[in-house]
């Protein structure tokens, strides 16, 4: 059984790392807030006897021997970066578990056969460089480093620039840690495990991932003096694929999502009939070939309503991540960790992305889900319960003992 | 006759100041590109032999003398601002018209009667502070210039602080320059001119103006995890209210507009919903009623989506602005100098708002217009040919003579 109590002070501890007024956590991938949260991480993990290292694309590594050496770890752990209007818990509950799962190990003096890693991946959330779980993909060799190094945020500054901004470009290459399995544990960010009251989600499939870059370029004029029907308004074209596109997704029922995140007028002007507009696509489903059809259905509309406007309508795939389908052995060992410890569970898809997606194409990985309130996340009102946190870590616990062995 | 060689440099002269690579000109009210062209007006009109003072909200008041000083002057003249997207001659024909005129009775040894005035009024663009037209606004009573000059733009920089970044916050309080009456040269910017092939629009009406202020208010939540029939989305409410403000523009007839120039997504991300958007709503008419309907029916539809979508849509209306009925005795004045130079010509109403406009509230007023091609304004492709620029300050010289008298 791990400390709730110490468990519940580390993820409050860390809340205060780009803490919001509103109760949430902004700490956007390689700020100044993830190099303070990053700092007191590796601090905690030295003083928990752990051996940190980091790798190019900042990605951090925190060792405990075991007692084969010659084994590959057991990998555990998740992010600790946020969106813009982020909780306290995605990603953090994981990483902070992890740890707290090494500081129960040693208070009860067990050493495991196989080693342990703890690891905190760089840029999870997405929001400031894209893609999302971005430096878990370039481990799996989904991207080159070289091309992840290059990506840029909105302000024009890439990840190298950025790494080194914080003193996180580390030396090892990228991929050479190695696992012999990865289990991480996270809130649900959905509202089932709390709709039936369950406590662990055993989470055996995982969303795919289509996400594009779209830009709308109509023509700007006159507020005033353009009638309406010779306009050719980036705004209301935007609109019209908006209202389409969630229409799309309600029509591919219940196991598909669209989201239109960003859009930026190019020049607004109160006065100025909008010439163009940068904007974002996000597209989830559980099933590939519900994915494809979106993906088939977006484009479809994009073409459609460009001709019916007169405006152009670019969209532009930049990710693409198949849905995922976790390892049969290790999902049933974090079925076996529930049902020993006694809490209600249910097998449960994750709506969400996460890096134990990337991790499972490469190496057996597994999820452990707990209910967050209202299944409320990516908003500074994300919330979970002390005991909730305490008994998924326990799951963390026992799922990773059984896999490094006593 | 005015030179049209000498005002056709003029205006190609000053398009440096804020000029963009698609040869339009960025010239945002009190930046540094307005203190450059201001800088330039001024060396211009005081070698013109004019006598320059700025009022107090920067507004620069060029004198010419005339016969009988006891007589207030006829004032003529527009704007140097541009919008971010602007071209060569919104506002820039009728200021480098005014010292065209002046500049023609000057190689011609003519003296009026009453003395001339030309004015560049400041802000009349309306992009980077609202409302548009500005500072003709106080001067004529409908702003205290307190309230002006605490007005905001995106940054938080006021207009006094603008003002005094540039220098031009001059020493004449507003309103002290009395004038006899007003005439305004502009380019039509609506493509009604072009296509009947008349050099000379009369403007006899302009359009009423509505401006608000708007702000949705959703839920911010997981792109990848949040179902779509739960979700609070602030873009597709903002998408469903323009689409329907379209509708409602469009059912009102040839005689209403209504837009939506600037929409900012708060702290987007590529995978959360949007939970909160500013935007800014444009209405106008010429008909008093029609823009009343318009005032109703927006605010009627953002109830009702705002119910559905069960988000908060809050609409502040910022400025209005009633249709304009220009001065019946100045218009016959301006439409016999058209006909006495033998220009084809016809009545207009003016799709835009103008400086002329809050000048008619107080004192005659009157408009010309010459045509721009396809109608094109508030964009870097706007155009006007030498000779429709020329007719124009060629009537607006006859029409200044007739009203100052030689
Ligand atoms: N877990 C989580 O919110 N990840 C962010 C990536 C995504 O799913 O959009
Ligand atoms: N003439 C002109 O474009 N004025 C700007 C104010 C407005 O009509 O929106």
């Amino acid at each position: 059984q791990i400390d709730s109590a110490r468990l519940w002070d580390s993820i409050h501890e860390t809340a205060k790392f780009g803490a919001t007024p509103k109760g949430g956590v902004r700490r956007l991938t390689l700020s100044q807030e993830d190099k303070q949260v990053r700092d007191w991480f590796r601090k905690a993990c030295e003083d928990a006897g752990l051996e940190v290292h980091i790798d190019a694309l900042g990605s951090m590594f925190a060792l405990r021997k075991g007692r084969d050496m010659s084994k590959p770890p057991v990998g555990l752990g998740s992010h600790l970066d946020t969106q813009p209007t982020g909780g306290k818990f995605d990603g953090i509950l994981g990483t902070l578990g992890a740890l707290e799962v090494i500081r129960t190990l040693n208070d009860a003096g067990i050493e495991t056969d196989a080693p342990l890693c703890i690891v905190n991946w760089t840029n999870e959330e997405g929001s400031r460089f894209a893609p999302a779980m971005m430096a878990s993909a370039a481990y799996v060799g989904d991207f080159t480093v070289e091309d992840i190094l290059s990506r840029k945020d909105a302000s024009g500054t890439t990840v190298g620039a950025a790494l080194d901004e914080i003193g996180y470009r580390g030396a090892t290459a990228v991929g050479t840690q190695k696992f012999s399995g990865f289990v991480e544990l996270h809130i649900e960010q959905g509202p089932i495990l709390e709709a039936e009251n369950k406590t662990i989600g055993v989470v055996d499939h995982g969303q795919g991932v289509f996400w594009y870059d779209g830009k709308i370029t109509g023509f700007e004029s006159h507020a005033g003096s353009t009638p309406m029907p010779l306009r050719r308004d980036a705004l209301l074209t935007l609109s019209e694929f908006a209202l389409t596109l969630e229409q799309i997704a309600l029509k591919l029922g219940p196991n598909a999502v669209a989201t239109i995140g960003e859009a930026v007028i190019a020049n607004p002007s109160r006065n100025v009939i909008p010439g163009e507009i940068a904007f974002t696509i996000d597209c989830r489903s559980a099933n590939a070939d519900t994915l494809e059809a979106l993906d088939a259905s977006l484009r479809a509309a994009a073409g459609e309503i460009s001709k019916k406007r007169r405006v152009e309508i670019a969209i532009d795939q930049v990710w693409r991540k198949p849905p995922t389908h976790f390892d049969p052995k290790l999902v049933d060992a974090v079925e076996r960790a529930a049902g020993t410890l006694g809490y209600a569970h249910r097998r449960i898809t994750s709506g969400a992305g996460h890096d134990a997606c990337n991790l499972n194409t490469i190496m057996p990985a597994a999820m452990v889900f707990v209910p967050c309130k209202d299944g409320i996340s990516h908003n500074e009102l994300e919330d979970a319960t002390q005991s909730d946190c305490a008994a998924g870590t326990n799951v963390l616990l026992h799922t990773v003992l059984s896999l490094a062995g006593v």
